[in-house]
């Protein structure tokens, strides 16, 4: 937690806020060992970013007196990230991977080898996958949230979603084999497509090539969804 | 486990591999669902790649065919990882993914902000460490293990081991605040320095810096450790 984020309702009129919340309390009081008088970074969701005066931290309750709240958080990557959905373990720790990375626009999305199962996830519920973006925010020093969205039916995605997510993207699904290498350094706004554990099927990367995609890979070396989107997000912005 | 990684100990001189440990005749059973018959990609610790037909599973032993292992692994990344040691679970990641992405050699080091009860986990016994590498050569198709050399003092480090370690390699320091961008796509042979969660001290990135190292930052965003290598390494090479 390199940022206290606050919700807007954590804050009074008169400049200061309140957190009582026992996640936050406790890394307040076991990791930042703070104490009243410390002075920690701050941000409130969807808003700006500054300093926070401790004055005020008991079992129950920490209390801020803000200082302008006047820095704007890091750029966001121009990237919608499509992921094929992974197993529940891992799509947590690469939600917090991209969200720290500064991805906004997330599709999870059903494949063929993704297995019907995970749809059924705790994970999935609206307020895990809240808490694993704050984590990422909180890691990044960052307040804005990525916004996620379920497709649970490729041929859905492909037919009523792809073509407006296509609209000025450039579409690039990642996939071994294909001729193209991941490009690097790239600025435009563009629309990553990344498959399962075993990959998408040859009939889900010709459709997403018959759409417009372009097809690049990563280098010979299988890696783990984890591990390859936080290499692509890294080499390609 | 992309890959059946055989220890030399597992070949016979007839050209069959017997493995019978229970971690991967267990993922042979319940992730490849193998069965006799099955041809799957194999390789030897330290040599070549191929594949084996499965002629025999039972609750003790999976035998295997051996065809000639003709291929060779995927090329090294040309990187010396000086890693601050993680916290433990962190480190095990850590490990995984780096082995996974192709790096060969390995330090890791202590600094000022590493907790020194780190250096006491059973994470660091000689056997751990080789379970999470082996876990990153099944996972990348490789058969080359890395080196793993601990360094419990950064002094030390400092005046014996650095001035050999930077002999015709770059030395790079990843650090928030420097001036230089990281570069990306090199090919020349590199020493990565990569600090532990809160930084290497204003010393140390000093006296790195004063021994010929240069400083570069990954952007205006406080990564994790395990994010941080990855999107370095992805971006580096």
């Amino acid at each position: 937690m390199n940022l206290i984020l606050l919700h807007p309702d954590d804050l009074d009129q008169q400049g200061y806020a309140r957190i009582s919340d026992p996640r936050r309390l406790a890394h307040l009081r076991d990791i930042h060992r703070a104490a009243p008088g410390d002075r920690l970074t701050v941000g409130v969701q969807g808003g700006g970013m500054g300093k926070g005066a401790l004055i005020e931290l008991t079992p129950e309750q920490a209390v801020f007196a803000l200082e302008p709240l006047a820095d704007t958080p890091p750029p966001a990557l121009p990237v919608h990230l499509v992921l094929a959905l992974p197993r529940p373990r891992m799509l947590a720790r690469t939600l917090e991977h991209v969200t720290a990375l500064g991805v906004k626009e997330i599709t999870l999305l059903h494949t063929k080898r993704v297995e019907k199962s995970y749809w059924q996830s705790p994970e999935l519920l609206p307020e895990k996958i809240h808490q694993h973006l704050v984590l990422g925010l909180e890691q990044a020093r960052d307040t804005q949230l990525p916004s996620i969205t379920l497709s649970k039916g490729f041929r859905p995605f492909l037919e009523e979603q792809l073509p407006a997510l296509l609209h000025e993207r450039r579409g690039l699904v990642a996939h071994p084999g294909m001729s193209m290498e991941c490009p690097r350094g790239i600025s435009e706004n563009t629309l990553l497509l990344v498959g399962p554990e075993g990959g998408f099927i040859p009939w889900e990367v010709e459709k997403l090539l018959e759409a417009g995609c372009q097809g690049m890979h990563l280098g010979p070396r299988i890696l783990r969804v984890e591990t390859a989107v936080t290499a692509l997000l890294s080499r390609l912005f």
